[in-house]
């Protein structure tokens, strides 16, 4: 299938940015049904993309939970990542140049709303369910404000505000990435960008999106073969490198900057009422090693969203286990889904 | 009191390395009994110095557990810290310029026995106590291994080996250094540090000395008057700039790196041969909601040390409790140094 693009001729940003022919670049598998309304979106991660079959090949597929042989599955890359959707690489119609560093921080919220134009022009009428973790869990929740377009939701790995612990290990990346003298306030030109910087921010990441024991199992004390360079150094700088050669500097840092917005209550009301009030079927799954977003902020989260059901991974693979232990993630998904996902019925099968 | 500077005419690191005419920065408090068995040594973490009255004001001094009317407390400079011991900042006899980037990483066996040198000199025939926490908890169960001429040990948030998960933090704080185009390798002018990318680290330092629960009962999600900065991206600045006006990022490097060859076990035999081997007594300190060296590290080296005995601080302070939460710690240590620190009798209180 790969990505497609779909172009929206004018999208206002909550803050009152106006963008005009904005791309969205997503990907499908399965067919809307005759009701269409057996859509399901996928929502991606920090650094992920449309492909959501490639890093969720264990849900995204037949005997998956987000299986195409009944669902619409679509997954949407969110603005200001660089693979195709609106980011600071887009040129901007105005001027045929890219954005750079005049592009604005975006919220959760701009990401929920562009991606709705998107699936109308799709012809979707229903989302039977959107799902995602880490800022992917953070477009899922947002997405619940949808209802009842959107029918179910199932956040994982995420609270419903980015908290000051989060916030803090984004700012340290982001000044990681300023400390290379190269990120000139985000206005490099491409391929001259803060390299060491973003592989800095990303070794910090990448720490935080495991865990101790996780790093204590895999690596040890082991140091690389005629080297004193330990093993997790040379696996975090191979990290670092690995991000900097598919990444973009900028598009990091806005992308962090649109997490730290997440917050469900900002305008609606009091977190609690607002969650309260949110009338939408929520599997709010949880990881028991998270060190950035702990299991406790997904219990409460469940707790105090009126439909919320709590269930959780658990794992040494802290943060990243959401990318990896899929055969838990099915078990959690399928009897939930069965019981609170509405789309299994009255669905045509193939096209 | 204040700081003196001893100087030792010689001194082979560990790894063949031979400095001459070696200053030590330390401070003292109280005196030396007749017996000359009542010291107790202090070890300070990454980024302190010898002041220990100041950082530990709690606990060093009347009313505290290590107090200088019976016990002759003596705090010294960790070498590669840059407050006076021996360090990158320090001439180099042989140039009459500070060694620079030359300066090679000491261990944390290289510290005990250069600060045993300064202890000979001061006429100390035993050491009651030697305490610690964090970097100073590895000096503090390295000094175990000085038996008998150590009696006690009280290794604090810490464990018998620097784990890959903090080698992990580490390495990527050091990146945040290298990524800053003033590092240079090391061999930048006085003056002119890596200043952004040792504020990055600091600030990625600070996120891991603190907890979840510390940065929101603290920030929230709290904004700065007239502002989009968070209270936590504004905090965390300005600690990275605090360090930044005191501290060296090569020092700040060569320290990291030596407490990543922190490890009881290296050419001594089994990690657990090793520990249950030690024949003195230790009181193992843990921090609840300690992310870098979490209670479970501090109750396995307890249990395996031949004498250990663990104790617990609740705290929402995370890591940084050690520094914070000295009440606890004094009625953690006062019982246990009755029954197990020697040095209580026989002292000439004064001089």
């Amino acid at each position: 299938m790969g990505i497609q693009t779909h172009r929206i001729a004018t999208f206002t940003a909550e803050a009152g940015h106006v963008f005009r022919d904005v791309p969205v670049a997503y990907a499908t598998w399965g067919h809307l049904n005759a009701a269409r309304d057996n859509c399901i979106v996928v929502c991606h991660a920090l650094t992920g993309d449309a492909e959501a079959a490639t890093w969720w090949n264990g849900l995204v597929g037949p005997g998956g939970a987000l299986d195409p042989q009944r669902y619409f599955v679509v997954c949407m890359g969110v603005p200001g990542s660089p693979y195709g959707t609106l980011s600071p690489l887009t040129p901007d119609p105005a001027t045929g140049q890219p954005y750079g560093a005049i592009f604005p921080v975006l919220t959760i919220r701009d990401t929920v709303k562009l991606h709705r134009l998107l699936l109308d022009a799709l012809g979707v009428r229903a989302v039977a369910l959107a799902i995602g973790g880490s800022m992917g869990g953070m477009h899922a929740l947002e997405w619940g404000f949808e209802r009842p377009f959107v029918r179910a939701i199932a956040p994982i790995a995420v609270g419903g505000q980015h908290s000051a612990w989060c916030i803090g290990w984004s700012e340290a990346q982001r000044q990681a990435i300023y400390a290379d003298a190269r990120w000139k306030g985000g206005a490099y030109a491409p391929g001259e960008g803060p390299e060491a910087g973003l592989a800095a921010a990303r070794m910090m990441a990448m720490v935080s999106y495991r865990s101790r024991e996780a790093f204590g199992q895999r690596h040890g004390r082991a140091t690389m073969p005629g080297s004193s360079v330990f093993s997790v150094e040379s696996y975090l700088r191979y990290q670092g490198q690995k991000l900097v050669a598919r990444f973009d500097a900028l598009c990091y840092v806005r992308l962090t900057q649109q997490m730290d917005t997440h917050d469900v209550a900002r305008g609606r009301g009091t977190y609690e009422d607002v969650l309260g009030g949110l009338d939408v079927p929520a599997l709010v799954v949880g990881i028991d090693t998270d060190v950035l977003y702990p299991p406790e902020e997904q219990r409460e989260l469940a707790a105090l969203l009126g439909r919320g059901t709590y269930a959780e991974i658990t794992s040494p693979w802290g943060h990243d286990a959401f990318l990896i232990e899929f055969d838990q993630l099915n078990r959690l998904l399928v009897p939930w889904m069965a019981q609170q996902v509405p789309a299994g019925d009255g669905v045509a099968v193939g096209s």
